[in-house]
């Protein structure tokens, strides 16, 4: 039972979450990527999904700011460049806000945040302030949802081009993320992997990948609830047109 | 008293600050470019200083991942791609090892920071707690003694050149830095004029940086005590070979 378990089992084992917990399952992904969604539900959807986006080289910078390891910092940084953009590498962020452009969704509201469900922002800085103040390895371990990431993103991709063919000139974002996640996950499974020296250490790492689940699961229930069934974004969250 | 200051007072206090208070002023620093130090003094500051070095990703990691504002999040990745290199550049903390090789120090030992003085790292871990705690305004002050690396970095080049010829391999950490600086110190300031609204803040900036002058001038009270005069290392840290 406390036996350390070899890589595969490790990544069996975190598979496994994956496979009850990762938000590909959501009932609300399953009316996205089904093509059931009207427009007002995609506009909340990615208005709500800005805020996790725009959080993320945030979550990266406070894992390197808590090592002191030169080369995972020299490894991590990528992730920072790739969502906030550097030079003239516009990233991933400004990837999303065109997506939401084509939405017709006002660039300003958006960034403002302001009509962004409270629950969506709550999970996303719950996100932050957990690779803040978690060990390495938790902090790490959270972001192997990756591993499931590329999958979910090919569907999403197909899924979207073909019920929503309006959204077509906003899908950068997926395609560039497509060839990023899978190599991610790969390292950061083998940091872990390295890095979880006994037994508890590994249950740690499951523990911090059921925990990014429950952050990603917590926005899509909000989403539903508020803007599927029963249908009550609360007070000063957007509100689609009728 | 209240009102606010112009851009040009503002500079001209923190100049004043800068001409009472940053470390060029240090007798330490004054043996070092006159010239003064053996080779064991030499090897202390340099393998002390790594502390610095190595802890400014983490710094400018920390200052990231509390900025909501992407422009700046672009703007000040670039400090830790320069400290810790990035993909083929191989960054000021791998430079700053080429300087303590050149100085005959073990690279084991010197990032270790076994032999360091803990007073160093007590100084260096209250900068980046610092920057972790303060007001973003305050984080991003604490970076302005660039205002007056410059001409350090010029005036140090110049003396580890004349006085101290078996450095000249290591010395590409402070070429690099030679033009780094000024441009950061201009954002910086540009930055946190803009930011600090009132005059409260401003004081707030000028108080940031009397506490990174602080934060570098223990470092070398330090260096100073334990191998100057009267030259009591203490227990664990580094003995030079008499």
């Amino acid at each position: 039972m406390t036996k350390i378990m070899s890589p595969e089992e490790l990544e069996q084992e975190l598979r496994a979450i994956g496979a009850e917990r990762y938000h590909d399952k959501h009932p609300f992904h399953k009316l996205l990527h089904g093509g059931k969604l009207n427009k007002g539900q995609v506009q909340a959807w990615a208005l709500n999904r800005y805020c996790y986006q725009s959080a993320v080289p945030r979550k990266d910078a406070a894992l390197i700011s808590r090592s002191h390891d030169r080369e995972i910092r020299r490894d991590w940084v990528h992730r920072i460049l790739d969502h906030d953009g550097y030079g003239e590498e516009e990233g991933g962020i400004e990837r999303w806000l065109v997506l939401t452009d084509g939405l017709g969704l006002d660039r300003d509201y958006v960034v403002s945040m302001k009509g962004a469900l409270p629950a969506t922002r709550f999970a996303v800085e719950a996100y932050v302030n957990f690779v803040r103040e978690k060990t390495l390895v938790e902090a790490i371990a959270s972001s192997l949802t990756e591993l499931f990431a590329s999958r979910l993103i090919a569907v999403r991709l197909d899924a979207l081009r073909r019920h929503y063919p309006w959204l077509q000139a906003g899908l950068g974002y997926f395609e560039a993320r497509l060839s990023q996640a899978p190599e991610d996950a790969r390292f950061a499974f083998e940091w872990a992997y390295e890095h979880a020296r006994t037994r508890e250490d590994q249950e740690l790492v499951a523990r911090a990948l059921i925990s990014k689940c429950d952050i990603l699961w917590a926005q899509l229930d909000a989403l539903y609830f508020a803007y599927v069934e029963p249908g009550w974004p609360p007070p000063g969250a957007f509100q689609p047109e009728s």
